[in-house]
């Protein structure tokens, strides 16, 4: 598949030069952050909480306590939505109304289900921990037989989805371009900072590679 | 009012230690931040659309054009939810079962309604723009009528609310403290980048106060 199919439900309505439907592009968008925002209705309300996940091809893996009550309530639901957004700049315009964002944002629908079978539970985990930071499940202490069970995992499929981009600089009336008034972009992004040790680990332990490369690729 | 009452809605059951209904504390998280993720039931699915807002007291100020969809099914629904989250590290535990993330959340709902007055949605959009960066509002050009009438601006009671917050070290099993495993945090911020003028302002052009002060204390 190249590009999500369109329906009632994921089309985008207002700005529509800014959507995409690629299913590349949305990949993307959801390998360059590890929170999404989870939607789900809970006593005819929408809520949204967010979560962190992992992706593999067009699956999306959340997990938490078995008794976690958003992903319980998923899973009742049989369905979800989730949003990523990364906010790149804030765009000055010479008029308040032009001012924007830029962004990238991708909404996500499709049904849930719980992970019962081992093997496909630990692949989810991996997947899981591999999309916040690359490398660090090999470093850790093997997860025990207690800890598997007390851990819900839940699979997401992506059915259908959007995503809006905006990347471009300020865009003013042409009669404002020659006002002597300051326009342009702030760019925004998260980075990261040197990392701090646990107080409990021996002074002399080095900041192992995966750590530092991670540090060093967002900083 | 020091704190919001708990209801089923709001009560947040997983994690209670992390949990505050305290009002300034909540209002400190809303305004760190100028993006929240809003939801809405649209035909019986939860959605959540990220939108910048304004705070003033208890109320949120979104805006957007006139045919909104998001904006005019809020309308429709009466009332919403939205969910504001800052990312303040990784937590990267001896056992990949303890790893977290450090991070403010808060999650607010309420009625919403329509600013039809004048004044009030002059205001509004005065708080709204001072929200997302102080004095951008007083160096740009006037908002008209036809930009007046073309935008909805949507004003948002904070009825109740609950924020998470974890902002602590490694939490680890007391066995594994000894382990040869690297541990600590990975703080994580959202930063700014030197503004970037647009192509058609004059060369000589100095970047105001208000830009440079806001890029000094997120730099």
């Amino acid at each position: 598949m190249k590009e999500y199919s369109k329906s009632k439900l994921n089309r985008v309505k207002r700005g529509q030069i800014r959507a995409t439907y690629d299913v590349e592009k949305i990949n993307t968008i959801l390998d360059a952050g590890f929170i999404g925002f989870v939607s789900y209705v809970f006593e005819g309300k929408a809520i949204s909480i967010p979560m962190a996940y992992g992706r593999k091809e067009n699956k999306i893996y959340l997990h938490g306590s078995q008794a976690n009550r958003m992903l319980l309530s998923l899973l009742e639901a049989k369905e979800m939505s989730m949003t990523v957004m990364h906010l790149d700049a804030l765009v000055l315009a010479r008029s308040g109304f032009h001012h924007s964002v830029n962004y990238r944002s991708a909404t996500l629908f499709g049904p849930v289900k719980k992970i019962e079978e081992k093997a496909e539970k630990e692949a989810a985990l991996l997947c899981f921990m591999d999309h916040m930071m690359p490398g660090r499940w090999d470093g850790v202490r093997e997860m025990n037989q207690e800890e598997f069970d007390r851990t819900l995992v839940v699979e997401f499929t992506i059915e259908t989805a959007a995503a809006k981009i905006r990347d471009v600089g300020v865009v003013d009336e042409k009669e404002d371009i020659g006002l002597p008034i300051w326009a342009g972009l702030m760019p925004l992004k998260q980075t990261a900072e040197y990392p701090i040790p646990d107080k409990d680990l021996p002074k002399d332990m080095e900041i192992p590679k995966h750590i530092l490369d991670y540090y060093n690729a967002n900083k």
